[in-house]
């Protein structure tokens, strides 16, 4: 039966930049939903005041609903609010979809999914791309893995949250997707930052460069999006250095348990090493390139 | 004054792969071109039937011409065919521009250009991107180092090759540009593989995966075109990894000249050493991936 706001209250777990806006998607679409978040936070107060429900435990979130949204920081804080003391596990009945939309490691998902499994909990991971700009616009790209028929049933919520849904196998498939994505998406922001500084070594003028190679087979939407923001000298926040290093482990762990060998993904970890022990890792992602602009005393910038 | 096909002959030095179709296209916008190949090849008597006026060296396309164009492989045959025995800059008179549209050495351009000034000769580099197919179509990426006024007066041929032209800036400009198109190119494809290694390794649908990650942040020009060829095992090239390395190592030449390091740029060119000596060279460049494949003993394919 598919998760229609008439008949289905959900619960939500992790109030954070992605998080509140989801939330608040889900209750603008008619969904009663009920809440949680560790902390206190004006964020928070913008979920109440838009008709969320707060309770004092991620379990409560699971009490008189149906499907529970996870959306916090990493493997053991999804294991904390579902298995943990007061978890979700604790007061869900059976028959109850989790689905955990944070980005965590593929194997503890697994191991998530069995333990919930024991207790007759569906479970999908559904973890995100697009920013907290696609969280605010349900406009967010979402990877599924689990059950076919779990996915069918919950689609009515993930379209609320999301324009672009796959499901892509079993559990921990979503997961691996996305670290699939993070993969490919450091690499492209790696490009960016040796053609970029080739040209800046060579003199030359970078809008031209970029006007003249950015539509064609060197093109990217990194290269699209973030080269642009280079070159002003923008390294705001879109996606936060710190918080892709947390995804990049999660990569090389997968990548460590599946034996596989990755040297380029890792030298883009170790790219934004350099520019998280350079005290910048609360810039966004393009400051990968600063890796590089430290160790040559050059810039990247327009003229 | 601009190089109309009423007013100006056109010399055309290496009939390839490139520049056989490059020519083709100039003769049927109404120029009069005269060509030199230094080989017999059925690509070079389909530019005669066009209309092509062969000739016995590269020198002999110059006289009676204002612009001629060269397209050989690399740097070395540019300096022959420009400046060795029976070369353009020998017949050439005063005025004349030399329009190198290989891609070669930006010093080595730069030298070129000096030389070719010494007689008086107007030269622009124009590297391109596009492949046969942006040959065959004039619809090619030209990437422009020179004087501006040259560039102005030449612009009629070049818009007749290509449908992106961009002036970057002075000599050897150009080529850097096409360098930097290579770096971002090579990275995006390094990206590809180890995002598919990735997936495969984990026994997940490829196909689901690219749907579900190439129209995102981690989506590029290389994910939309060559991650199909390489799930349907479709190694023809489109690039191939051996003119690839070519440009790799003129990369590497610039970087050292220069001082720049690209760790990244390196290893791509190292996974495509391992693509070379397993005797792929003539394979496209999406034949990167078989350097994780060979590696790994798995293959990324469609199930």
């Amino acid at each position: 039966m598919p998760v229609t706001p008439e008949k289905t209250r959900v619960g939500f777990v992790g109030l954070g930049i992605m998080g509140a806006p989801m939330a608040i998607n889900l209750i603008e679409a008619g969904y009663e939903v009920k809440v949680y978040n560790r902390t206190d936070r004006p964020r928070v107060q913008e979920v109440v005041d838009a008709g969320g429900q707060r309770v004092a435990t991620p379990g409560e979130t699971a009490t008189d609903t149906h499907v529970v949204i996870t959306m916090v920081n990493d493997s053991p804080d999804v294991e904390q609010v579902v298995l943990g003391s007061g978890g979700i596990i604790h007061d869900a009945p059976p028959g109850t979809v989790v689905i955990d939309m944070s980005t965590i490691s593929p194997r503890v998902t697994r191991d998530i999914a069995a333990r919930l499994g024991e207790a007759e909990i569906d479970m999908l991971d559904a973890p995100v791309s697009g920013g907290d700009v696609g969280a605010r616009n349900g406009t967010l790209s979402i990877m599924v893995g689990g059950d076919s028929d779990v996915f069918q049933e919950c689609l009515p919520i993930l379209e609320v949250l999301g324009s672009s849904i796959n499901l892509i196998g079993g559990h921990g498939a979503g997961q691996t997707t996305k670290l699939c994505n993070q993969v490919a998406g450091a690499l492209n922001n790696l490009a960016v930052a040796e053609s970029l500084m080739l040209a800046a070594a060579a003199g030359l003028d970078l809008e031209k460069v970029l006007a003249a190679i950015s539509g064609g087979a060197a093109g990217s939407w990194m290269m699209s999006n973030l080269a642009p923001r280079i070159l002003s000298g923008d390294f705001a926040p879109g996606f936060m250095v710190d918080l892709q290093q947390k995804d990049l482990r999660l990569v090389l762990q997968a990548a460590n348990e599946l034996g596989v060998s990755m040297p380029g993904l890792c030298l883009a970890h170790q790219c934004l090493n350099a520019v998280q022990h350079a005290g910048l890792g609360q810039e966004g992602t393009q400051a990968l390139i600063k890796a590089y602009e430290l160790q040559h005393g050059l810039q990247a910038r327009k003229r």
